[in-house]
């Protein structure tokens, strides 16, 4: 049994405050661009069937799986990805929807890896797609999120850059080369590998193929390699005052089986990190999901919690805008009755329902103690006010803690007082 | 292999957009009353080590676990409830805060029970808890906060009623009946089960004590077995103006086996449906998780989301509130911009842009449509105002989508202009 107390498995994470406040702060930054970008909200389960998985993510994932048998014996698996959960519920839901779907989801994932800086067992994915348009536009839609996400961090030009590559020209150059269609995940697998494969592996893997590691940096070194669609993917982000973010990187293939064309990955600057968020086109899952009784081209990105809070807190500006918005959540309330005289505690616990009612965040101690230490609870709870409730009731004392002036007011007034001074400079602890 | 398609696994719900506004509704009430009586949010992992949970929880919950072993070889399981992990959490933690903590989570929870109407495999619970104080003030302050989150989702004097026990009165009668100490759970699981249980298991079981079930409906019908703390919580809540939703019910017992004193269960006023909500205190946990290293007294309690819904759906007043909300989230966008010249669909990507980064949620057609189409997109998007990019840009169009007006305004000022609009009555769509 337990040793001198329990732990949360390892690459598990205990959100106290001050975490769940961080984590709150990525969730509330995400729904707030996806919700400007005219994107709506979906949940898929946590728990699936695992064949759900099962060669449709395919490659490491697979290895990954907390995958178990329930006591209805079946075979289940908490997701380690959306993508497949969503394809499944978009050919169950698809048809009460006009076209395209702009769905995003904010959840938690799971994948049995090595624990280490910037990955865990779990994380939180920001999760975005486009379904039901096959064109480059809905590609340039969805870039542009990815890139807003960013600057709503408060990153600006020249922290971040979004690499973008197209799938279809490595199967166009692959086919021009003579490898079979079967061999095709084989082949990008090999390309996806290029720069952290041992180059005698390397060599091996493309010498089945009659290709050397030299003919595919050629390839990626070639911009008129790109597509047609990643022309049209910069002249519309262009246009939208966002070219600059986005360069050409055919060295990019991303390692799920079920992307077919367009795909990208967002990096920091001095690419010093994991991607912070990646995607592409994968318009056949939705048909190989639902056995062919739905066929709707889509695209879409995920970006983890991990690496952006990472990012976050190694970029100044960033970091600051975020220190902001903690410290502005940190507090406990903003109004702290402090309980002069306790025969006039149930006028406090009336004036506290109130205040509470009317939509003040306050709070009082729930047991007699001297004034002096109920100031202290005061301070710590980062309240602006406290609110004196004495002898001289229903006349009551506020100090404003920061500057330490006092004023009176009736408690009568106390509610709409309040709520007027709360919504001066500067404002409500909390939001 | 799989059938025709992939469904979700029993007793899990997929939140297509409407479900998941719902969910967010509940979310967002929960959030919001919590932090305005003065608690903080954390959140605990859905895996944990099984070790926490059994013995821990007890009871029934044992025999619902989705419990598994891990890559690793772990015993694991997902979450049954969040009140285990919040005692380890708070007692590797809580050195770190000022006392009393008042605590809150949002999070989903794992039972494998038979799906049913107000039951699922998964659910969502709003955790909250009060550690460090150990008298009936602090449960006072916690049955507050559980009623005025009912009244938060619009429910008023008469639609609920907060049912108020005291498990030491039972430990108090049993004692005085001769039941020794290693026998009181068993005692209290027969109390729990008082008007379930088929009369002569009943009566064969209390037997086993020389008790009957008269003795034990007695001692529910008399209103002097209420223990002090009952008086002194029903004295406080009075103070609050909430006397009025509480009432004494020694019937209530609670299942789970941590329990140690007054607990409480929320019913809707016909009790017709499973408790809205229940908890009570649990002084012994956290020295029982921490092998005495901490031990903080405590209460709790938790409100799951498949019974509050059911009852908001069939309480009017409720309902219409919660579709009010819904309906001003339910817009994919507050502007839909119509490309009448896809010429200017550049100038159209820009403006779309500025607007997005002004704070304006905004969509437009990813593709040539004609335009009469396209204000059928506006339509059904739920847009307030149909923004019109023509030949004449920067002249450009505005038709306010409810009365069909029309309005002449420059591109330059579009973002300060729409940004004005949409803070005057009916506001924007989207919170």
């Amino acid at each position: 049994m337990a040793g001198p107390s329990f732990q949360a498995l390892p690459g598990f994470r205990d959100f106290t405050p001050r975490e769940c406040a961080i984590r709150n702060y990525l969730f509330e930054t995400w729904r707030s661009v996806a919700r400007r970008c005219g994107y709506v909200e979906y949940e898929s389960p946590i728990l699936e069937d695992t064949s759900l998985y099962l060669k449709k993510s395919g490659g490491e994932l697979s290895a990954q799986l907390f995958r178990f048998e329930d006591q209805g014996g079946r075979d289940v698996t908490l997701r380690p990805e959306v993508t497949a959960s969503l394809a499944r519920l978009v050919a169950e839901h698809q048809r009460h929807f006009p076209k395209p779907l702009k769905w995003f989801e904010i959840g938690q994932c799971f994948r049995y890896e090595k624990p280490q800086k910037g990955r865990g067992r779990e994380f939180h994915q920001f999760n975005v797609d486009i379904l039901g348009e096959g064109g480059p536009s809905a590609d340039a839609e969805l870039i542009s999120l990815a890139i807003e996400s960013m600057l709503a961090f408060g990153f600006v030009e020249g922290d971040f850059v979004v690499r973008v590559s197209d799938r279809q020209a490595w199967i166009d150059f692959a086919t021009e080369h003579g490898v079979s269609e079967d061999d095709i995940p084989d082949f990008l697998n090999i390309v996806d590998k290029i720069e952290r494969e041992k180059p005698e592996v390397l060599e091996k893997r493309l010498g089945a193929y009659q290709l050397t590691a030299d003919q595919i940096r050629a390839f990626i070194a070639e911009p008129s390699n790109a597509s047609a669609a990643y022309d049209a993917i910069q002249a519309d982000l262009s246009a939208r005052g966002l070219g600059g973010f986005v360069e050409l990187d055919l060295s990019i293939v991303r390692g799920l089986a079920y992307y077919t064309g367009v795909v990208f990955e967002v990096f920091d600057a001095k690419k010093s990190m994991r991607a912070v968020a990646g995607g592409g086109r994968y318009d056949t899952l939705v048909a190989t999901i639902s056995d062919g009784s739905v066929d709707l081209p889509a695209t879409g990105f995920a970006m983890g919690d991990y690496v952006i809070r990472n990012l976050i807190e190694e970029t100044p500006h960033a970091n600051m805008q975020m220190e902001v918005w903690l410290q502005r959540n940190a507090a406990n309330c903003d109004v702290f009755l402090v309980v002069a005289d306790e025969s006039k505690r149930p006028e406090a616990l009336k004036l506290l329902t109130n205040l509470r009612r009317g939509g003040i965040s306050a709070d009082l101690p729930l047991n007699p103690v001297k004034v002096a230490k109920q100031f202290q609870s005061a301070e710590r709870s980062g309240a602006r006010f406290a609110l004196v409730i004495g002898s001289e009731f229903p006349d009551l004392k506020l100090k404003v803690l920061s500057s330490r002036t006092e004023e009176s007011l009736q408690a009568d007034d106390a509610v709409e007082w309040l709520s007027d001074r709360l919504l001066q400079p500067d404002g409500p602890l909390l939001a």
